[in-house]
């Protein structure tokens, strides 16, 4: 488990949790390993699968340890408790069970096939590793990304409202490939007025990316016929949503809707602030740049918070940063750091452990 | 010259010039490779020498090559140039010369004593390395450190004034270190009234490192009796200062007079947009805690800045990063980022270079 969790770790946040898988021997030796890489890719079980196949491996006495329960749905990719029967793999642990609606289910299918399962294993870690994931799904709302992009001394903008560009080509370049990664790009009607922007997801020489998110201004002020967000890539406005509401969890049960699972919110300060107030942030990407300004907006507007005791807590998150790099690193002459929240609370496993050897 | 830049970059900005220094055999092998840790140690060339001396390595042959000319004087440490003419080396070959009143002379004296003495070589990198050293030299003032604690949001108290403590353990330890390696640490009124420090340097447990720092206060407001930063370690009031400007530049002018070569600025917010409008800052240090605010004091107060393209513009830097890491890094919870101002202009050589083969 161990190595499942390890291999895990490598995978990125947002609409699917981070799932890690490891074939062992009946000996107890490390066959293989897989990761689930992001939406629309194999799942951790198929990834190891796919390494055992090729390397001619045979399963017939190995043990697929897997950090969340194996599904049991056909989505972007089939179920993956169906390829762990076709392997003829005669045991499985799993860590935490999956309570989703659409995907749980696995383990007792495979139970009811003849296949050897257990689950709790180093759940605790397991659940950790999603657990922001797992309240998303339970609040039935995408997982939110905070993308922050400001001085080194917080500023968003300068005195005069300008802002383009305070970080670099590399820290906008990953800017860019988080875009192409989620279902769904928001800003507030602030930074619509102020930048008007396009929030296309695209390459270094301004060429679309492959894969468009959704466009989404959240704002109670109408979206003029000529913003560049609705003139985007897409048939029509398919490609757009307007979003008249201050208040983030309507925006959110909105997107939800309309099947954003992962949703990318990039300010400006008074948008950050309330879905930060609001405590529905999943992950937090600061990109800083080494400039002073001194003056101008900061990048987070008022939290309601009168002391430092009472300061909305992160901390480094190695999970899900670009490259595989530290939660804290240089991007081309910025810098960026990578954060989840530190949880209020001891996290509500989604179904209790049961004792493994 | 590549080695002894290299090892140049391995020293500490401050009090002296970051300096290293290489033994090359007639052959051309590197021998030997020494530098500079930081006022009151070996210079780099006694570095390489003590190397060369426990290796039993002879030198009747060698080149001396080092980053800056051999300097001529004794302070803290005897004179290079006469330690490498008594080491018995023929040649020597620095980048850049000192101008130094007091260093200066050291190529000029060994070649009065027959040694082959010459200049030039990388003395563009040379000169960067210790561009803003040299400036410091040209205006007569301390070498200054600027340090920043704040928050994600670029903020260093909550709005009810609490500030203590925005960072944690680690960056603090890192704070008292360069504390312990400073001059004299200076603070502004507000800084004073609001957090009453000592200024000392402390180590984890609370007891006081052997080096102590002077104590600078920069008020117009007098600093009263019972202040903290009156009454810490030094007989009576020799380790305290009140500085009753609001000019930074008069404030390191009368630190100079008092023998400080090294100030650490520590703020607050005022007193660091002082020293950054007047580009007196040669070296910032921020440390920054995975928190967010939303409101309170920002960690730079007003610095006349308008418009993005006139930001004061840094580079991370390499050089002088305790324990050798990146500029940008994790201490405990929290990130450090070294950085040094991007000059505004080309930097001017002391004393032109002259053709090296």
């Amino acid at each position: 488990m161990r190595a499942a969790l390890a291999a895990a770790r490598l995978g990125v946040r947002g609409a699917n949790p981070v799932v890690g898988a490891a074939l062992v021997s009946a000996s107890g030796e490390l066959l293989h390993v897989g990761h689930h890489r992001g939406a629309g890719t194999d799942h951790a079980e198929v990834d190891a699968l796919r390494r055992a196949r090729a390397a001619g491996t045979s399963l017939a006495d190995a043990t697929m340890v897997v950090t969340l329960e194996p599904c049991h749905h056909t989505g972007r990719t089939g179920p993956c408790s169906r390829a762990i029967l076709e392997a003829g793999i005669p045991r499985v642990v799993h860590a935490v069970g999956d309570r989703t609606d659409a995907a749980h289910g696995g383990a007792a299918w495979l139970a009811s096939q003849g296949v050897e399962v257990r689950h709790g294993l180093l759940a605790d870690e397991a659940l950790e590793l999603n657990d922001r994931w797992f309240l998303a799904q339970e609040q039935s709302r995408p997982f939110v990304t905070l993308k922050l992009a400001q001085t080194l001394d917080g500023r968003v903008a300068a005195a005069d409202g300008t802002s383009q560009w305070i970080t670099g080509a590399a820290a906008r370049a990953e800017g860019h490939a988080i875009r192409t990664r989620v279902d769904a790009v928001l800003v507030g009607g602030g930074t619509l007025r102020t930048d008007d922007p396009s929030l296309t997801a695209r390459a270094p020489d301004g060429t679309l990316l492959e894969r468009q998110p959704l466009r989404a201004v959240m704002s109670t002020r109408p979206v003029p016929d000529h913003a560049r967000v609705r003139r985007g890539p897409g048939a029509g406005d398919d490609r757009f949503v307007h979003l008249p509401t201050h208040d983030p969890r309507a925006a959110l049960d909105r997107l939800h809707a309309l099947g954003v699972s992962h949703v990318l919110v990039e300010g400006g300060p008074t948008v950050a602030a309330a879905f930060l107030a609001a405590d529905l942030v999943d992950e937090l990407v600061l990109h800083q740049a080494p400039l002073l300004l001194g003056d101008g907006p900061a990048s987070v507007a008022g939290l309601g918070i009168g002391t430092l005791a009472a300061a909305s807590s992160w901390r480094g998150d190695p999970v899900g940063v670009p490259g595989g790099d530290a939660p804290v690193a240089a991007v081309g002459r910025d810098l960026r750091w990578h954060l989840r929240p530190v949880s209020r609370g001891p996290a509500q496993p989604p179904g209790g452990p049961s004792a493994v050897p």
